[in-house]
């Protein structure tokens, strides 16, 4: 019964990040003119795109992975491999993302990293980065003590907890930054709620009822992959330290 | 020891929820022309001031209220009374603080909610209104039964999580949407990152690391108060039901 709820809460999660990725994708090619990889504006329209699907859709889904049942039974190596390899993933997609707004800023002559949406955003990536190499020399090399590895399992599962919080937030102010900048037309001002901002305001809406429905499951008791100590006699006991 | 670091890590929160209220007043005092209740930008000024105060600090520190040790032992009607009083206080501030900008709007001839961010921020206020009448009727006021209870308490404990979430990320939008609106000057824009910028836009940091270090106690499972069930016998049982 528990289980039919996780696979329906992730059936809704699916949706809610399809559609994340594909309205913001829908908003970049029919309003903002589609996609290029030439340093105009149509290069930036990357940049929504693949930090929507990296640092919210991708790590939202790489960061559930121990909440699949069947990552509870068996060794956890292979499990940890899905976990790190996705996040990588979605690090990439990231890094190509940030490529993307600073090649368009450098071929404008537009500053970079002025506004709080741009400090919030690379302070965000900054942790991410650190957050994931310290986790795969800790977590995933086999050299990190027993006691380590439980001194820093919170603090990871925290700062991984955070890292999609503070993701979500950019978002939010990097879609609201982009339509203060872009809807000027005095005719159909932002302000007007023009077809282009009702859109990507519920774009915005979407992503956070994603981030929300993440935390959600992360933090649901009855989801979590049971301690050692706590396991049924069903399940072998693991050995692997965390 | 616990409770050690736990009054430790209370007094940085302190500090970085008086700086966010504090800086954010200053940044309204000295650089954006100070306080009124007009109808002018003036009045307006109350708007970040009373929201970081009320959806943010006071929220915080009114869900943190069940962390205190003292309110482990004894009677747990006072500290619901605290609970509810301190988040009414702060809906209060809120309330105000949506006046504020309501004014200014209808004063200038500003539409009202159509950027993402006042999106954002009148759905988080809505579901703060739905929570705290839910939750006075459900834990506050004695008629609802042991089994709703128990079934409302993880929905309340994480819509509250999410709420400050939610207001954390409509404050970033806030402040990154302000400094854009008002740092036009060709001669020193916000890109130029005058001293008002860099200001603010840590401002916008500060309201997040309190938001963190909130999300981070409220989450830690040492800081929790312990469930009647596993109650030490230095603790009376408590009989009200949550």
């Amino acid at each position: 019964m528990a289980s039919g709820w996780f696979y329906l809460t992730c059936l809704v999660l699916g949706s809610l990040g399809s559609m994340s990725v594909l309205f913001t994708a829908y908003w970049m090619q029919y309003w903002r003119g589609g996609f290029a990889w030439d340093g105009s504006t149509h290069m930036f329209n990357w940049h929504p795109v693949l930090m929507v699907t990296g640092m919210v859709v991708l790590y939202g889904a790489a960061s559930l992975v121990y909440r699949l049942p069947q990552s509870w039974v068996g060794p956890k190596l292979p499990w940890k491999f899905l976990h790190a390899g996705l996040h990588l993933m979605a690090f990439i997609f990231t890094v190509v993302g940030l490529v993307a707004v600073f090649e368009f800023h450098s071929h404008e002559n537009i500053a970079n990293l002025y506004s709080l949406h741009s400090w919030l955003g690379i302070t965000t990536v900054i942790l991410f980065a650190c957050q994931w190499v310290l986790g795969f020399a800790v977590f995933l090399l086999p050299w990190a003590s027993l006691w380590l590895r439980s001194l820093l399992k919170p603090i990871h599962v925290f700062f991984g907890a955070s890292i999609l919080t503070l993701s979500v937030a950019s978002v939010i102010s990097g879609i609201n930054e982009k339509l203060i900048f872009s809807l000027k037309d005095p005719g159909k001002p932002y302000s007007s709620l023009p077809p282009e901002a009702v859109f990507a305001n519920s774009t915005g809406l979407l992503v956070l009822a994603f981030g929300l429905l993440v935390l959600y499951i992360l933090l649901a008791s009855s989801w979590k992959r049971p301690e050692p100590g706590s396991l049924t006699d069903r399940q072998p006991l693991l050995h692997d330290g965390e």
